[in-house]
């Protein structure tokens, strides 16, 4: 049986879209989805799940309503079920986001940012 | 409110123990946790779930009965559930492993590298 590692720079060098999430894996019912952000996203939140971001580079913010945190290359951050909040990348930074294979990326907004989910490359 | 972001380099500096993982945060039921890994772990496998691996640093070949792979930083994979597996790193290899809060290293095998749960770093 020939087994093949998930090699995120290959993976990202198949797109160049940003804030399209591509699935990379699955993990029971959650995926991995590799995106490409730049500039701000829209306020939302998940009010049914928790939600992983993880940096593979560049820098994210994550503004909260009441602060925000900056994420780097090997750092990751678990958004709480509920919490409000809006990822901001002042230039184009790839990351990995973990949560449910459910989930939409606009969470409860929608708008013109939501994306189709459930996009394997 | 203070954010702040789990930081892979900070938290692997806080133990040296091998297969000992340490949990750095929680999504919903599943774990995030750091291993320090070396030489050969014991053949196993999770009847009940899914198992994530992702090379923070080093080389991991995670054997199989029938074929392996090797895992690098930047790379990961998923072990299907129920698919007896074995890793094994030359050189000490810092590792990610993601998977429900309630699983146990080594699965349905137990035995002296069975390690502690739910220890948090």
């Amino acid at each position: 049986m020939t087994y093949v590692p998930v090699n995120f720079e290959d993976k990202f060098s198949k797109f160049k879209a940003q804030w399209s999430p591509k699935v990379v894996a699955r993990m029971n019912d959650y995926q991995f989805k590799l995106v490409r952000v730049e500039g701000e996203f829209v306020w939302h939140d998940h009010p049914d799940t928790d939600e992983t971001f993880m940096v593979i580079d560049g820098e994210l913010e994550i503004k909260f309503r009441d602060g925000s945190l900056t994420l780097k290359s090997g750092e990751m951050f678990v958004v709480p079920r509920g919490l409000e909040h809006c990822p901001v990348a002042l230039k184009e930074c790839r990351i990995m986001v973990i949560e449910p294979a459910s989930v939409v990326n606009t969470g409860d907004k929608g708008g013109k940012l939501t994306a189709d989910n459930d996009v394997w490359i």
